[in-house]
This record gives C-alpha cells, sequence and structure tokens, in this order.
C-alpha cells in the first residue's frame, strides 16, 4: 500500500511526492523501495503495488531501481486502507485461489528484515489456518503516537495470540498502563488468506468488496499499469481495514514481533531512529552545528546552521525551510494544511517535477521569462507539443536530443542550442545512453504550466 | 565609517557585502544610507565615507539611491576607527581651517533623526569649544552588550558633561549597577573639530596622523572614488579610536542622548528594535508560523515555515540558512569564523555577486555546465574578455543588448540568443534605457570564475 500522501514530513515530503518514496533512509533508498526489497525473493509472490495514479512514474522508477518486478495498481482515487486490501485480495486470489497476503505499508521503517522476514513466515503459516494476523510490536517506550492492541489469553503460536481488542492512540499515563500490561503497538500491517479476508469484507463490509471486484473486473492495462475502474471504484466507501474488518472479526490474531520498527510519523520519530552523534544529533546534508543537542539538522542543499539550540528539528529543501520543535513535530500537518488552503504551492509541489520521461526544475524566474533545467532519461521522449505565449531557447548542456521542430528532425549535441518560436509543434528525445541534461529558457508574454497544447504523447497523457 | 565586515548578521551579512549595506531597516534601506540621509542638508557639509575598497561599487550605487553626493574614500585594507578617523578629519581640515567634524559608525539604526539632528548641533557647539564629543546612550536596559561611559560632574551643557571614564562590556549585575549609577552606553559616535583631533591624536597616536596624513597626500582619484595611497596606510598602527585617543585625553565629553538607538550586533538586537506582533514575532518575507513567540523569522525567498518554538531566530537567505537561538546569537559570529576555516563560500560570498555594471548570480551549475542570471544597468559596460574553457550562450529575457564577438558588434533584443565560441573575445553592453537581463548557459570544462581574461575594462580592473 502505497498511496498515501504524508503531509507531516513537509517540507520533504509533499503531495506530488509523499514520504514513502523520499530517500529517507541511509543508504539513500526510500521506505517503499525497502519494503519491497524485504519481500523479493524466495517465499513471495511477485509484490502488488497499490498506489495512487499520481504517483505511477515515480513508483514504476524506483522499482526498476531496486530491481524488483511488481503489479502496479492504480487507484483512481484515495480511499484508505479497506479499499486497497480488498483489491489486493482479490488480484492475489485469481493468481491462486489458495493465496496468502501480507499487507504491507511502504512509508514503515524496519530495522531488522531477516526478523521480519521469519515473523512473515510465522504470521504466514497461522494465516493459512484462517486466522487474519496484525503484525504487533513489542514497545520499547509508551508511545502516544501509535494504537495498541490487546493480545488475547489464547496462545496461537510462539509470540502470536488471538486479538482481544484495539485500543486508540492514549495519553501518556493510560500508554504506561498498556506497556505494563503487554499491549502491543498496532502496525498497521497484515498477514491473511485472501480468501478469509474476502469472506470477513463480504460479511462487515460488502459495499467495499463489491467495489474492488468490480473494479479489478473492469480495469485497464495501460503500459505497466492496471488502472482500476474509476465509477467501480469510487462506489467503494472510505474506510480503514482496522474499522472495516478487523475490529470485527473473531478471526483476528496478533503477532508480538520484537523488530525495530516506527511508522515515521514526522520528524521526530525520524531523529529517534536514525544514529545520533554523541550530543544527540542527527545531521544529514550540508550543515553545521554550534552548541546544539538532541536536535534533527537536514538539508538537501542549502548551507543549514544551527546555534545553541535543543530539540528542534530543521530540515532545508530548495524551496522551503521548516523549523520546528522536535516534541511537537506533528502539528507540521496543521501547519501544512494551512498553507494549502493558502494556496502555496510549496505546501503540496516539489520544485523538481517528476515526469515519466525524467525530471523538470525551475531555476529561475521573473516578469516574460522562465529558466527550466530538464532531464530526460535515455530512450525517453518528451510530447509533441506547441506553446501560445512563449518562444523557448533549449541549450544541450549534457547528452544528446533528437529535436522535432513543425516535423523537421535533428540531433543537438552539448554545447548546442536549438530555437523553438512560439506557436511551432516541437518535441523532444533522448536517443542516447546516458541522461540528457537541457538548459530551457522561456520567453514570452505567459509562461505558465497550462500554457501547454499535447499533440502526441508516448504515455498517454492529455 | 562604513568598511566593517560584521559577520554576526550572517547569512545575509557577509564579506563581499556586510550589514550596513542590507536593507535591514523597514522601508528596505540600508543603515548605510539612512546614515548618510540623516546627516544631508542644511548645516551639514558633504560627507566623506570612509570604506573598504572591495565596497566601493555598492557604496556609489547605494549612495546614488538616496541622492546623497559623497567623497568615497578608499581604504586599501582594514585598519580599526582611529585611522579612519584621523583621515576624515585631515580631509575635513584641508576643507577648512576650523571644520568641525561627526564621526559616524555606518551600521547604526538610530530611531529618531529629528532628535538626532539636534543632539548633533548641541555636540556641534561643544566640538566648536574644543571638546571632543561622544554620543553616549542613555540605557533603556542593563545591556551586557555595550560598553559604558561614567558621564563625570562637570556640566558642560545640558545632558553633556566632562567625561569620566570608559568602562568594557559588564556582566549583568555590573550593569545594573552602571545603570543605577547615570552611566550611558558608548555608541562609537563622534563630534570634534578636527584640527583638536589631529592634535590629540598627534599627541597620542603620531603614528596614526602621519600615516593618515601621507596616504591623503598620496591619494588617487579613480573615477568617483579617492583611493588612499595603499604603502602611506599600511603603515598605521590597527587601533580604535577609544584606544588611542578617548581613553587619553583630557578633551573628552559625552553627551546623554534619549533616542533609540541599536549597533544591531546580533541578530537578537534587531528583533527587539523591530516592530513586533502580539506573540512577540517579527516575520518578514515568505513565513509562516505555528505556536510561535518572541522570535525574528526573515526569508529572502524561500517559504519558511516555524512550528511550535520560542525564542528563536530563523534566517533564510538563497543558499543558506540560519537557527539559532535568540539570546545567543552573538555566537553566529563563532559559527562564521569556523565555516570560514572550513573554506565554505557561503560563509564570505553571496550567491548574488554586485559588480560596477549590475549582478549576477548562479542559478544552476553540473558537471561541465553553469547557468548565470545577469543583469546589466543601463548605459553599463562588461569587460572586453576571453575564456579559455568554455563557450557562452546568452540568451535576452529583458531589455537590449550590444555584443560585440571578435569586433563585429551586434545588437541583441529579448527572445534573441548570442553564442560565444570558446576562445572569442566578447563584450556586452547595455545601451538601453533598462535594466538587460541575460540568461548565461556556460558549457566546458572548466566553469570557474578565474577562467577570464580581461582585455580591457571601462571599471579598471584586472
Amino acid at each position: 500500500m502505497a498511496g498515501g500522501a504524508g503531509t507531516r514530513l513537509w517540507p520533504v515530503s509533499r503531495d506530488t511526492l509523499p514520504k514513502q518514496f523520499i530517500a529517507l533512509l541511509d543508504g539513500g533508498e526510500s521506505t517503499f523501495q525497502a519494503t519491497v526489497r524485504r519481500v523479493s525473493g524466495e517465499g513471495f509472490d511477485r509484490p502488488v503495488v497499490i498506489t495512487n495514479q499520481d504517483f505511477r512514474f515515480i513508483c514504476a522508477e524506483q522499482l526498476a531501481q531496486v530491481g524488483v518486478d511488481a503489479d502496479i495498481v492504480l487507484e483512481p482515487e484515495r480511499k484508505d486502507s479497506a479499499p486497497a486490501v480488498a483489491v489486493g485480495a482479490v488480484i492475489a486470489s485469481a493468481r491462486r485461489e489458495d493465496a496468502l497476503c501480507l499487507a504491507l505499508a511502504a512509508d514503515h521503517l524496519i530495522g531488522d528484515a531477516e526478523a521480519f522476514r521469519a515473523d512473515c513466515q510465522t504470521i504466514g503459516e497461522l494465516a493459512a489456518k484462517g486466522h487474519i494476523m496484525t503484525l504487533g510490536i513489542r514497545p520499547t517506550e509508551p508511545s502516544t503516537e501509535y494504537g495498541y492492541i490487546r493480545p488475547g489469553a489464547e496462545r496461537l503460536g510462539e509470540n502470536a495470540f488471538r486479538l482481544d481488542r484495539f485500543v486508540e492512540k492514549p495519553d501518556r499515563a493510560t500508554a504506561e498502563g498498556y506497556v505494563a500490561e503487554g499491549y502491543v503497538w498496532n502496525s498497521g500491517n497484515f498477514a491473511f488468506a485472501a480468501r478469509v479476508m474476502l469472506d470477513e469484507l463480504t460479511r462487515f463490509a460488502p459495499a467495499v468488496v463489491e467495489a474492488a471486484r468490480a473494479s479489478v473486473a473492469g480495469a485497464v492495462r495501460d503500459l505497466d499499469f492496471i488502472r482500476l475502474d474509476p465509477a467501480s471504484f469510487a462506489a467503494s466507501p472510505k474506510i480503514s481495514i482496522d474499522y472495516a474488518v478487523m475490529e470485527k472479526t473473531s478471526r483476528a490474531g496478533v503477532l508480538a514481533a520484537a523488530f525495530e520498527w516506527s511508522d515515521i510519523g514526522s520528524w521526530g520519530s525520524l531523529h529517534a531512529v536514525k544514529p545520533r552523534d554523541e550530543a544527540g544529533n542527527v545531521v544529514e546534508g550540508d550543515a553545521a552545528v554550534l552548541d546544539t543537542r538532541n536536535s534533527l539538522v537536514r538539508s538537501e542543499g542549502l548551507l543549514t546552521a544551527v546555534v545553541g539550540l535543543e530539540d528542534v528539528v530543521v530540515v532545508t529543501t530548495q524551496d522551503a525551510v521548516l523549523v520546528a520543535d522536535r516534541t511537537k513535530a506533528g502539528a507540521v500537518k496543521d501547519l501544512v494544511a494551512r498553507m494549502k488552503a493558502e494556496k502555496r504551492p510549496q505546501a503540496s509541489e516539489h520544485l523538481r517535477i517528476f515526469r515519466p520521461w525524467g525530471w523538470y526544475q525551475r531555476i529561475d524566474i521573473g516578469p516574460r521569462f522562465q529558466v527550466k533545467h530538464i532531464t530526460v532519461r535515455p530512450g525517453a521522449t518528451l510530447s509533441l507539443q506547441r506553446h501560445h505565449h512563449r518562444a523557448e531557447h533549449w541549450v544541450v548542456v549534457h547528452g544528446t536530443a533528437e529535436v522535432t521542430i513543425d516535423g523537421t528532425v535533428k540531433l543537438y549535441h552539448e554545447n548546442e542550442a536549438a530555437y523553438l518560436p512560439i506557436g511551432c509543434t516541437h518535441r523532444m528525445h533522448n536517443p542516447g545512453k546516458i541522461d540528457l541534461k537541457i538548459i530551457e529558457v522561456q520567453v514570452g508574454s505567459y509562461t505558465g504550466e497550462d500554457d501547454i497544447v499535447r499533440i502526441e504523447d508516448v504515455y498517454a497523457r492529455q
């Protein structure tokens, strides 16, 4: 499940590229990549990635980077976890009737992949017996950030119990009581037999399973993607799998797992799971700290200096800066909501915009002009397009461009420039084996993204 | 005196453009501009600006912006305040033998220009009687950031006294005692008769006055600037006017002035003098604050968000970010010293580099390429130059360029591009009445600033 849009890790995580796709982990991997890698190989079938259609290209690119093949199923809209689980179960049971499923969130950190896989084996075996197993995590502290699960008395296996009840995020005192009584954190990851889950969904949330079956039946293959039928999917209630099934079913079990786990729900929790220096700081990127303790400082390029502070989070990107009390970093969500209401582009969009063919980034803008850096992947092609209000100058600074202008095709090499007059039909293609990098200078009365007439597009965009 | 290089207001103030030239004041004026404007008009002669030669163009441009004519005297190196005061006195006494001087720092904030001018009248009259008057400020709090002056018992005029003694920056308890006993802050601004100052310098610091006379005698007029003779100036001791004269002379007096004053010695002191909102915050530029109090947030373009903090300073520029405890913001000086030792360019240089002809700013850089935005003032001309390792593409995005390439002159208008092959001799001139803006794409094996052969330069640079 990789469809979420985490705003609590703003400004790094934004709607157009949310946290599960960000290289937050040491080694530069995203949690999405780490998640699919953890369940690749022996014992696991080809993963089914369920994500929002907006993330299809980044999803495909990140899978290719880690060499994992997957079915990428696109949700036409956000519907919470029950519809995603239902769609997964429908697809799995079509592969084989007795399919066992792991429903995993793509934005979690897991410290020990081997321990995780061993636990998957355990809950898989219990799932085969008809249990719907939730992955519980033994608390390392009385956190108020997570929901808890009370394991029942009936033992299903080693560290596995029938599930007694779910409880919401508690206050500190309640959380201490829970920890003392052996409650575990609810990680939101599950194992079940596809058939059992579909049975329980049919019983407790029939509209969800109906919509899932119809949207899979009506799905369209589009390039490498499986597009769920929008009308059928729209009919599904928006509900979490906990509310739809887990709190109602008598088949629920829980494994009390002991590996390091975090849902990285805030910058504070990222600080908690990262290696810290002797002052308790996590410092990433170009940063300088002086007389500073227990803080997270992360820069994506700007020199970021912190002086004389404790328990702060400082995160800087090319177009936005967040400074927050580490223990109140959850409130970033409220701030982002406010900034969205104020229609600030930095609240939702990254400066670097990923496209199926690569990415672009604005590097300068002024009255009647805009400058972009455009990187085109080897073999990729931008749409055949036209602008009404701007001319463009393309200077190739790396690689080779095949440029079509009003039907005439010409190759441009490093240090060569093409001029595209207003209104001309043009297309850029990278015929080479290395990235093509272009500096695009736009000049005209209007340089907005929406002045684009797409005449033809290999990625079927309008 | 406008030659200082304030690092405690980093990242806005840097060696290449220090705080006195930054638009820190409401209304977008620099303290340098406010200082010269305050002493312009009736009762004041043409100001003598003494500054470092590195600041000559920004100095001239800022004077032109506020419409003040001044003699701009260039120090070949930094020598503290006594040599500057001596040079000023030498120049003033050459204008007229009985000249009265005000020696003012260019980086101070003064709240009430009228009160200031009235006090200048008062200390001017006392200076004419032979006193060397220091401008003392009645403390508004027991600050530990300023040196203090004890007024003597002998009254020289209304609020004016013979000076009893100077004391260094005290600790808090001592400062409270000073305030109770009627001490005033030492503002470092003075009034004196040129002749008296030269006499006292001759008596207490003869090497300073000798060097001043020789460096003025050997000065060279260069465009609008007066360049002090480097060898003569180099011979001067590096000493403050307080140590050289004020603590020794029997002619010192002090006026206890009552207007709002600050030397803006740190971000904390800027917070103290700016209008604050009801939460005690000063918020400037594109910023969003949530649950934040008594803080200074200043952005030069990046969206800057602060959540759940108190007493912090957050200052963001295009290439650097400072986050500091407001009460420890003086330590920024130490941080900058460390970053200079680490040879981080952001410690000393701004991203936007001012030149006599306008400014340029890097907007993108990568292997074998660099992109710059270049703005050329109307009528201005860049040097005739050549590069060994890079070709350049110039796209005009605003105004008109007169471009010379290997002797051929051609006009380029908005949306036209010129190509400069490696090794060609080229020059850019703005023949128009509005700013010329060019996007320059450099491509080549080396794009450093030092790959430039200047063949001819109207600003006499090498």
